[in-house]
């Protein structure tokens, strides 16, 4: 058995992104699935899965309070933030594949901006895992943790801070046609990333990804169902999670060079029976902007070490380049709302609605690759 | 689709129970994983699924470094405690199901005595869902919250605390049966439960389950294999999860006689082919003893109100009574381990090795009753 093309995406919602929603998280979640149910045509009473991140302070049962859900009949979340951005679809997929549940929804709602700012130091909220090594060293931070692997890249590879940079401007200029992008009518140039000041050395302003506040909600449900309802299906072709040897955090790694994604990759592809060569558009997790080059290598859209020449050379760009990335701005330049929505524009870009819209696009690759756990999804129109 | 007897537990492990053990919940853990990957003949490297408690302070990434796994390919994790006792191993049946990973693990590890006791107030950790609305008012302990149940399990059905106590000492006679149990050693008498000190209004220390210190680990794999390995397979025959309409708390409810668990029930039969009368043992979540009485109503061993008096007569009692319920002790005599003991004895059953054998135990039952989120299990030798 596995999950092949057995489950549709049917819905997607959201709700505007901003950098003070002055609503609560619930208030957002409720929105964006009712968006979504709305869309797939279904009403809010047939949902029956409901998955979550681990990190979203909205629980089910709140959900089903606000939302009036009659029978939850499956339920469960996903740990690791944004690399759960895939995760939380899988899940889905599989309550629905396995006939727990009928209708699922996966959603994520976050005032990222106005609450909790995940990119902040969190030192003393954790005990658990290897944070306890690295936060009393001051290492507590997102983009200090991260920094570390794109210094390595650097090293390794001899990737660039241009080419980081050629990363920043390339989703923010895709931002510029989608105007609900955050940074909608806010270009940058080369320059400007160049001189954006340092946040974790090498990472600049301009690398991190946004902070804000909204929500995103997918809907889900079987695929002969899917053909019943009011939008064309997107079909969930293979859904892949790994972990290496060395997962938890950095300190036990023998080299930083070493991601995690590759392991998904191979189980992905393998599972959907197609390889990078078949992906028209992919949405790569960008909560730093070297991420983005790590995510072309890790899904073998370019070899160990090429993505830096690749990016500067415009293969990421919209509406020339072969493989266009984030069409939507990314969390780097549109909102960050841990990922879903970029599974989002991969089910827009499969429908022929998005607002940098990729010629004829068939197949779409969502992954993340945190070096540390990695999730990613094939879909198809 | 769906999981019936696709997949098998074929591995069972755990820890010393204790009030202290002295260890870290990693530690605890790690025993325990390895103990069911030695039961079940497998090796630790071949692991590569891991599903989890939210509440389970121990990360699949400190696992993966702590045990030497090279590539985990699933994980996931299941809010709401011992509500997900169930849950934990459904997610992880999922991902063998469709073939995500080949060997899943679930694992509870705690040290619910020398560390977080959960029985305590948590008021001021929280600020989501109904616990808003019922914190500043004092209801801040499981006991208080879970105690307004039973109270009205008394209102509508006439059960009464000598009821309760007889569940306390059937419970408390398993567990002298059971050299692994807290409790083992220690019997008690109806009058014992009377009068021991009253928690929460109508909940005695005796109604109470353990606060103890342990890790419990199962290992799942596909059904073919399991054949070929070393212990019996045990398959899982149906699984799941449900809430009904008022989910969240005490606070947003019609009445607090209307249990979630049926809904579960009703599922979780339809997708086994079997009713209450095929189920030979049942392992009943028992936070509280009435949740016992609760249980027996809920997943249909009784009708309505007529648990009282069931668990009076004695037809829970082993080795004479009809339905033995918690052959091992349950989390009230032998550990609280958010349940998962429960499976893992129901899983003795079916093989043949549990300390209070049912003869010929062929179908067993696993089911939470918290009146606010359910899961339950249908297993069979």
């Amino acid at each position: 058995m596995n999950l092949k093309d057995e489950v549709a995406i049917v819905g997607i919602g959201q709700t505007e992104f901003s950098r003070g929603s002055g609503r609560t998280e619930l208030d957002l979640a409720c929105e964006a699935i009712s968006a979504a149910i709305e869309d797939a045509g279904l009403d809010v009473g047939e949902i029956d899965g409901l998955t979550k991140y681990e990190m979203d302070g909205t629980l089910e049962i709140s959900l089903v309070s606000a939302l009036g859900i009659p029978n939850l009949r499956y339920f469960g979340q996903v740990g690791y933030g944004g690399s759960g951005q895939s995760s939380v679809v899988q899940m889905a997929a599989m309550g629905v594949a396995t006939g727990q549940c009928d209708v699922a929804v996966c959603y994520r709602a976050m005032n990222g901006r106005s609450g909790l700012r995940l990119g902040l130091s969190r030192a003393g909220e954790r005990a658990v895992g290897a944070f306890a090594y690295t936060d009393p060293f001051g290492m507590v931070s997102m983009a200090q943790r991260l920094g570390m692997f794109a210094r390595r890249h650097m090293i390794e590879y001899g990737s660039t801070e241009e080419q980081f940079g050629h990363a920043a401007v390339t989703l923010r200029d895709h931002a510029q046609h989608n105007p609900k992008a955050i940074m909608y009518g806010r270009p940058i140039t080369l320059e400007d990333h160049q001189e954006s000041r340092m946040i974790a050395d090498p990472l600049r302003l301009l690398d991190c990804c946004l902070e804000s506040d909204g929500a995103v909600a997918l809907v889900l449900t079987r695929a002969d169902r899917a053909k019943t309802l009011r939008r064309k299906p997107v079909y969930i072709m293979s859904t892949a999670q790994a972990t290496g040897p060395h997962a938890d955090g950095i300190v036990f790694r023998p080299s930083l060079a070493v991601a995690e994604s590759p392991l998904a990759a191979r189980d992905l592809y393998a599972r959907a029976g197609v390889g990078p060569g078949d992906v028209d558009v992919a949405m790569l997790y960008d909560h730093f902007t070297p991420f983005i080059l790590i995510g072309l290598e890790s899904f073998g859209f370019c070899g160990p070490g090429e993505a830096g020449p690749f990016v500067e050379e415009g293969n990421i760009r919209w509406p020339h380049g072969p493989l266009p990335v984030n069409t939507h701005g990314g969390s780097h330049s549109e909102a960050y709302v841990h990922g879903l929505t970029h599974v989002a524009e991969a089910v827009r870009q499969l429908r022929g609605t998005s607002t940098a819209q990729v010629d004829d696009a068939e197949i779409a690759l969502v992954g993340s690759s945190v070096n540390q756990v990695s999730s990613a999804l094939i879909l198809r129109r």
